[in-house]
């Protein structure tokens, strides 16, 4: 029987295997000149902040319960993770953050300038460590990862065009479905669809079976996403590491906002859209206090929670639908995690 | 015999052959969903405005060169140009350029969050484009060809970073050797030696001759760079598509720039300096007179021209002795390029 401590052991444990991969192997200590010694450092930097590593963890685990050994998938599941550092590099750029996993951003604690080409170098890098998969997966395989992170990059940049385009060009006529569309793009790909695939690609899982993991991502990715969108306003933000309420600050369209928008009547939410709408650093404490209070008072993120766990039960059917051909257990924590990704509180 | 009017018809007409490709089938007109169509259209929006496309044309050339056929190295050169379309975007928003190629640079015209992705979307689609080398190079060669781009993206982004961090922390002690370190990761990998080497990879050329290509490479790229800061100061603004003096603007450690401090008496170099470590956008006019004025004075532009022109025969030599496999028509063109490369007036 998996049970939940089971899954937050194995996913450290996978977390420090691919850790140890990407810091002692992939990006080096030292650089080749001292001119570009802070860029290597600046590399080294979100990798080396406190993670969950939940990616790695699906693309590992995914390639055991396909049949796969632990050993071919761990330097696609490290390159997951960087794919993670650099695009949360970017990320944080675009949407000003100022803290990232308990520290300042990248771009705050350097330069703009400086932080955006550390994120270039880095998805560089990436790249440059799947073409590693070669000696140990054979041509085919090695190319078959690098056609699914092609895809799981294209799509996410989709979604995280889709999420700015409605900041900057102000869209409020956005519905539910609306939200849903932008999520699978901007989080289920990268989040869970694509960990699970990779890790069924390193198997060499059938087609059918990869087609059933893009379902159960593009659901559980929602749910988590919406969670993750619940925790950012209700969280811990020692646990959670982000500043509590900063995507309300950052003007984003969460389903939970979405929601409360809908219920509050119309003098509300005109209110609301407008503080909404102003540039961020003109959006007052009292202007976050009023969203959190109409958020509160329509129940927005009980109606969200209960959206994802609705989503994570589908999720979690079409998991049960995939012939697995390896290790039960490890079948068995990917539905663990499934519960995980949308009750997680941190 | 091969003329300059014959190296400038092959540069078009390769260059036409690249942007057809990038064009009509590596970048979709239209998107999959109306909510990213935006992101599509400013992803085809670099690629649209006029370029001398010298990378391409290198690549191709080699290829041919090397005895290699063009059709096999065209979606590689297209893919380079792919690489310099989202660089330039990045490039420009770490430099705060205001021009490229004639128009607003893409932060400006958009959002810089909208336009940092639109160079992430680019990028993947850059490794994604590569992957369908496969179908006429086989897997070998294909991910040889990753292999340069993983090389090539390393050395130019170390190269960014030592430009960008010289800006930042104010450096001024640095000699000409310097610049051409920084200029052989910034310019020359990407510029030259890739390209030339990446096409010679298609061909299925000896690491021998890769070795002497990159030689030639790094030797012609720092005189490139020497012509393209001369072309910044004295250049014709409507060909050359930058704003003019716009590198004394951004704070850029040029050769030229480099020579004029150090010939300069020490009050000149100290009223330089004070004016160079300005922030940009307290830069006057009378302030890029004056650092202007100095260059003229101690012709600092025709020493930089000089140097460009040495290189420019040691590369040469270097070229000479390759040993070409195919057309020596091809290999004369690369000699032509070479001198095109220091003598360009645009």
């Amino acid at each position: 029987m998996t049970s939940m401590s089971n899954l937050e052991g194995e996913m450290k444990r996978v977390k420090s295997e691919v850790d140890r991969l990407i810091l002692d192997e992939l990006l080096p200590r030292s650089s080749p000149i001292p001119e570009v010694e802070l860029l290597y450092k600046m590399m080294r930097d979100y990798p080396s902040r406190p993670a969950k590593g939940l990616r790695p963890f699906l693309c590992v685990t995914a390639c055991r319960a396909a049949g796969g050994s632990e050993e071919d998938s761990l330097l696609t599941a490290a390159c997951i993770e960087l794919f993670q550092h650099w695009i949360l590099i970017h990320d944080d750029m675009e949407d000003q953050s100022e803290l990232r996993r308990g520290q300042l951003t990248l771009h705050l604690k350097h330069s703009s300038a400086l932080a955006l080409n550390t994120g270039d170098a880095l998805h560089a890098r990436m790249w440059g460590a799947l073409l590693l998969n070669e000696r140990r997966l054979g041509q085919q395989k090695t190319l078959d990862v690098l056609g699914e992170f092609a895809r799981m990059v294209g799509f996410t940049t989709e979604g995280q065009h889709m999420e700015l385009g409605w900041v900057r060009q102000n869209r409020w006529d956005l519905t539910e479905s609306d939200y849903i569309e932008m999520c699978t793009r901007k989080t289920s790909w990268y989040t869970v669809a694509s960990p699970c695939r990779l890790g069924a690609i390193v198997a060499g899982s059938s087609p059918e079976t990869l087609d059933r993991l893009r379902d159960f991502g593009m659901k559980l990715g929602v749910g988590f996403q919406i969670q993750d969108d619940a925790l950012n306003l209700i969280g811990d933000q020692a646990k959670y590491g982000k500043a509590k309420s900063d995507d309300i600050l950052e003007g984003k369209r969460t389903l939970i906002l979405l929601h409360a928008l809908g219920e509050a009547n119309p003098s509300e939410r005109a209110k609301a859209t407008s503080i909404m709408s102003k540039e961020r650093r003109l959006r007052t404490d009292d202007d976050v206090a009023y969203v959190l209070g109409l958020i509160g008072e329509y129940q927005a993120v009980e109606y969200g929670q209960r959206r994802a766990r609705a989503l994570m039960e589908e999720a979690i059917r079409v998991l049960r639908s995939v012939h697995w051909a390896g290790e039960k257990e490890a079948a068995l924590l990917l539905e663990s995690f499934s519960r995980f990704a949308v009750e997680r509180q941190w």
